[in-house]
């Protein structure tokens, strides 16, 4: 009861109301804080929907098991939609699965929005928590513990105080920079040539999906390509085409997108539609894609970065809400090891999650790659299935990357080592076949007599040589 | 003359008074530009001289030769001292001489404050520079060209206009926050495990050196390393202890830090003396050194960064300085190059010249390590020797990476490549030498005998391999 009333009165400022600020406001509550929500945005169950900045969402094992603890997994996921692979297209429409893991195994498609507002009806409902919109950080004061905000209507300046500040504002952080300002931060941020824009593939006129909905559908084409999830609540499909910034350019007239389309997506134009595509390319800018590290999270013993505001990744992995949410089950364990004693649980917190995190975001980066070309390459599939024989054969041993970072809870850092000496395993195993064939033929060859012409013309001065150095 | 009034015209705006700030001045005065200068500090000449802050200068070919195009080559020079290697001081103050490169070669010890402010001199004797002084920088509007700067006497705010802005403020620089803010810069910052302090061995009573003053006095210890460069207006030496932090928070009492230094740097210890060692422990605190790398340089045509703003890299080279100069060379090269268009001028400038600069970057992070440990290897000193003899008989193909560095103006980023060359050349060399041995070795063993028995069992097998696969 005492330690209950002390953390009643320390006060939880959290910046940014996106979906891990919201669901950290649900722990801290939990947890018997005072929370105070800062929203630069109006909230968005009221605001007006607006079409081409977001990407779906895909749900796996991490995000679902922090929803778990919360109570919300069921409300959540009874908006989502599971898919259990990627459904490949080809040049002509030709389509070719490949599962993500086991037959049961999958992820879930979900609407960036509807999860948004579920997460802060979800805060909303506890009395300790309040959410303040239209309020943008200015300004932080981290010496009297002060954070100053903008009210974006009024355009009025608002000083608050706070006993721990939360920065959950994302990839473009107000208050990553204001510490950044402050301290000897670790950063590194970094944008990638691929820009995105969104598009669309709306349900037929029966309402019912135009491709397959239980797949992540792709269509990939090398320096470029198409994904397209499954969006429940309209049973359309949202696209997202990342291209390098330079191909964006060259579009620049309808007929040259249309010609883009038919080449490499004639398929997902057709259900599109080229009215809606061209449309698209005129108003809609592709947007960027950033790579964010820092270290450490924490700020002394009263400040923390959570989610895309520590550690923005590429969309490449589906894993940067499923990384923030487990920075949220991880926060939430150091809070009860250390019994909320803030000056350990901060630093520790940020030593241990950001080897993590770190890894996660390079592992987004390969898979960039791997997305983009790799999953076009005999060998790709080849080891593919390698490593599901070998996972069947060894369950503990043999854990593929996708399915240990999918639909696992092993640390990101260890999914990644574990990779590293599957590939090391491997590469030796080829080596060691190849050694031993070479070794084979050569005896062979010797005993066949193949270097007989050889050995006559050097066995003079072999026997020169010997009898010098006289080891016989 | 036309071309002349309109470069009059255009006002350029140059943040920060440094030794990079000070000298584009200069550079852009001669172009026959408006140049106004802000300065966060005040006017150095006047202000008074603050101990314990300041690495000394190792001005080299690349910095000397950004002096000659503005004559002002001989006024620095005269100030400074030759040093033409490393003189490295062992355990019980024994030393060992490693020069640089040949023997005229010589990088020259300078000090920074009196450099800075013969550039400061040097600005102000053009008519058409003007250099405000206490002026911080708060703000940007780039959309208007606007620069709004905190006189600190005052805390009045005034904005001022530009045509083009440079940041030559430094490591930590503002106008680089404020271009972060607003475009996609690529950007890390990384600060090393080491700090470091400022020490100073005193002139002998007479006013002479206390050790050989034409060197680099370097007492390289695997995990920290002292270094001592000679300065020329007082004939003292100015001592950098260079250390990781957790080294600097142990030494906590009188008792260790002396204890240490009688351990590491005993001759050291006893010419800058007891009491003045324990009380730099206690009065200084160790200094951060930071790494940033960042691109583009420039902001579209209307903005550039030049230096440490662009490129801050750790001192362990001592090509900082000499790096920031030769921007100002290349970008005065662009300047002739696109007839001071800057549409051109900066964007192509950003592009040329931030691979060198990231190079040098890099190449600096690895002398940290060489510095510090592998000075002390007999492999560093012979692979030294072996690149003197190889630069000696191939004098244009195998240039050794200091010399390359320090004493020619040859890209950086073609010394890294050369480099990387030269010890691929090496480990090929090597690993070809052993091949040749160990196949020499086993055709002997063959022609000895030594595989007789062997041979003797397998022969068998193979006469019924041979047949079946009908080899003959």
């Amino acid at each position: 009861m005492s330690s209950q009333s002390v953390q009643q009165k320390k006060k939880i400022a959290i910046v940014g109301a996106g979906l891990v600020g919201a669901l950290q406001a649900c722990f801290m509550a939990e947890k018997g804080y005072h929370v105070e929500v800062y929203e630069m945005r109006d909230d968005i169950r009221k605001s007006e929907k607006v079409f081409g900045r977001s990407i779906n969402l895909a749900l796996s094992c991490r995000g679902k098991e922090a929803l778990r603890m919360l109570g919300l997994e069921d409300e959540v996921t009874k908006n989502g939609i599971e898919m259990f692979g990627r459904m490949v297209h080809d040049y002509k429409g030709g389509t070719k699965f490949i599962p993500y893991g086991k037959e049961n195994e999958a992820i879930m498609s979900i609407d960036r929005r509807k999860f948004n507002e579920l997460l802060i009806s979800a805060a909303e409902s506890y009395s300790s928590v309040y959410i303040n919109y239209c309020h943008k950080l200015v300004d932080c004061a981290f010496d009297r513990r002060e954070l100053t905000f903008e009210k974006s209507e009024t355009k009025e300046l608002k000083t608050v105080k706070f006993d721990i500040v939360m920065g959950c504002d994302g990839a473009y952080s107000n208050l990553r920079f204001n510490i950044m300002k402050n301290t000897k931060l670790q950063y590194s941020q970094e944008y990638i040539p691929d820009r995105y824009m969104e598009l669309r593939i709306p349900p037929n006129a029966d309402g019912s999906f135009m491709m397959p909905k239980n797949y992540l559908h792709l269509w990939p084409r090398t320096t470029f390509m198409l994904i397209g999830l499954p969006n429940v609540p309209d049973h359309s499909f949202v696209m997202t085409l990342f291209a390098p910034y330079q191909i964006f350019e060259s579009l620049d007239s309808d007929r040259k997108v249309i010609e883009f389309f038919r080449a490499n997506f004639v398929d997902a134009l057709e259900m599109m539609g080229e009215a809606f595509v061209t449309n698209a390319f005129r108003t809609l800018p592709p947007l960027p894609l950033v790579s964010v590290k820092c270290k450490p999270y924490n700020l002394e013993d009263y400040g923390v970065l959570l989610g895309d505001a520590a550690h923005a990744m590429v969309p490449f992995y589906g894993q940067g809400l499923n990384c923030g949410f487990e920075d949220l089950i991880v926060f939430n364990e150091f809070m009860e090891k250390y019994d909320h004693d803030f000056k350990k649980v901060l630093p520790e917190f940020s030593e241990y999650r950001s080897i993590d995190a770190q890894a996660m975001n390079d592992l987004a980066m390969r898979n960039y790659k791997e997305m983009k070309a790799d999953v076009n390459s005999r060998l790709f599939i080849l080891r593919k299935k390698l490593d599901n024989i070998l996972y069947w054969m060894l369950p503990k041993t043999w854990v593929p990357l996708y399915t240990s970072v999918s639909f696992s809870r092993i640390r990101y850092h260890q999914c990644m080592a574990n990779r590293d000496w599957q590939d090391k395993v491997i590469n030796r195993a080829v080596v060691t076949l190849l050694c031993c064939t070479m070794a084979g033929l050569t005896y062979l060859g010797f005993n066949m007599g193949y270097f007989a012409k050889l050995n006559s013309r050097l066995a003079p001065w072999c026997s020169r040589v010997t009898e010098m150095i006289n080891f016989k």
